[in-house]
């Protein structure tokens, strides 16, 4: 596409991410919004400037038929931000394909999709590649530090035995979904019970581990996952909920990836309230070996609404197809 | 290219580098040393593997005709090792694309052409495209450290006010050209005068500065460049040579990239021998800030002949043209 053309983007769920990603889109000459689907009954026939929480109105209405916006709307791009499990989104994601439009979406389960999901991803691929448009998963995690980080650290190395990444986060600077997602507030018994009906965990960390073995050549035999409780020492309050001593302050979340029966790839991602010292870890143990520290961690939310804004123009000029992190240009800023 | 082919690689370039690179690419099924170049008298018409210090004979000579190399040895890709200077080399890397061939080469002012030598570059590109061969300079610093990690790093930002990079490094640990290339046992008095001389200094922070400019869209008008000596406070030794106190110990290289009156870029390379706690940070102001930290900095040769050697498939996919790192796919090892 030409360097300069503007990018007429439809915003795909006008959540809390959506709505942050429609605020960035209207501030940059590059893009131009042109249409909203969300099925909220809050949220459908709003004007989508109200919904985004900014004061002027677009007289741009957020629409619950996605077939109506994506015919209409003379769009470029996609932005996807409904859910993260590929089989609750994946009609979504076809519908957008088959109307011929590229999509960027912030699904989990998309970042890597084909090892958890081979025939949705041979299938979305081939669509994909019929349609001649572009398909990408990502955001932060999983998308950028516990895969693509990893990945591009490994090109200045000749031999990577192993790639270890740790992110901890103090969840009381995050969201409540958030909070609540890492059982922060819960008994001992109450969070091991949300474990095991898969309501508590981050969802990404075999998809990043997946991400990484794929663009390292490996092949994953078998993911070893751990959820734990942390609990909290001293009682801890933030903005959403009340931990007592003894409660669950957040999660200690391990996937290990086996290759040739050897633990190739340990993620680990420690979320708690309260957490000191924040911060992303890669580790590559090989020739040479290297050790990597983001002060701080990546910041989520925003990091995340400007992973997908960034990638943008990158899928708009990638070759068609279901497409990962490892597979498009080098991704940067795109600041205008 | 198929995926499994193997790829046929003439090695340009026989000297520090070169063998080092021609040493990793005889260990990996996935290439095949098919020529040497060097015209270097106590090389020329040795076996290879000789040159490279392996025990066994690999029956390849080392040539100092390129065009009889190139014309014969049917290769896929050249691996070129002679220079840093564009002027110097252009005419090697012209004959190589008029050849027919891909070549990655570890040419700093190649890691990003397009300022220095407007012409040179315009006229390499569009010979690469009638040849359907892809151009690349790349390696550590430039090409790694100072541009492409900033660049990735800037993926998760909204905003980038200004990016600084520091690399330190511990020139007691690198090869007797380092040492000498950063002035390490002369007077101050000589210093200065080698500098004036452009016979001191890093080449490539201006390209490192160009290309994430390049990236993030910003233009350039000016750089503003200093080269200071640092100082040897007690006597230093190395394998290679002595410094006296108050005898340069090494340099501390900064440029200053300004764009619209403001200074954005800040590269800031200091090397000496004994520098205490060596590493590389990439900080970027901005939303949200980030700064990273390499522990012990990035290895110099080896990290260099990794992004070489990691470089090859990646560049054989490309599009024609003269590229850059920030035009590339993701990179990463290539380990197989």
């Amino acid at each position: 596409m030409e360097k300069n053309k503007v990018i007429r983007v439809i915003q795909y769920g006008m959540g809390s991410i959506g709505s942050k990603i429609v605020r960035e889109l209207l501030k940059r000459n590059r893009f131009e919004l042109v249409g909203a689907i969300d099925i909220a009954p809050g949220i459908v026939g709003r004007d989508v400037s109200e919904v985004a929480g900014l004061p002027q109105p677009l007289n741009l209405l957020v629409e619950s038929e996605p077939a109506k916006v994506l015919s209409s709307a003379k769009a470029d791009v996609v932005v996807h931000t409904t859910g993260s499990h590929l089989n609750r989104i994946f009609s979504q994601i076809e519908e957008v394909v088959r109307s011929g439009l590229n999509i960027v979406s912030t699904s989990e389960e998309l970042v890597y999709p084909f090892r958890r999901h081979p025939e949705l991803s041979a299938q979305l691929n081939q669509l994909a590649i019929d349609k001649g448009v572009t398909v990408l998963g990502t955001g932060v995690n999983p998308g950028f530090v516990m895969d693509t980080m990893a990945l591009v650290l490994s090109s200045v190395c000749l031999e990577v035995d192993k790639v270890k990444v740790e992110r901890v986060i103090n969840a009381a600077t995050r969201r409540f979904p958030f909070q609540k997602k890492i059982g922060a507030g819960l008994s001992p018994e109450e969070f091991r019970s949300e474990v095991a009906q898969g309501r508590i965990g981050h969802v990404g960390l075999a998809e990043s581990l997946y991400l990484t073995a794929h663009g390292l050549g490996w092949t994953i035999e078998e993911i070893k996952e751990e959820i734990a409780p942390i609990l909290a020492e001293t009682p801890l309050k933030t903005e959403y909920l009340e931990v007592s001593s003894g409660m669950v302050a957040g999660m200690d979340q391990l996937a290990k990836g086996m290759s040739d029966g050897k633990e190739v790839l340990t993620l680990r991602f420690r979320a708690f309230i309260g957490a000191p010292k924040p911060h992303d870890t890669i580790e590559i143990q090989g020739n040479p070996p290297l050790k990597v520290t983001i002060d701080g961690g990546v910041a989520g939310d925003v990091a995340t609404v400007a992973m997908v804004v960034n990638s943008i123009p990158r899928i708009l000029s990638a070759e068609p197809g279901l497409k990962t992190m490892a597979d498009l240009p080098l991704p940067h800023a795109a600041l205008s």
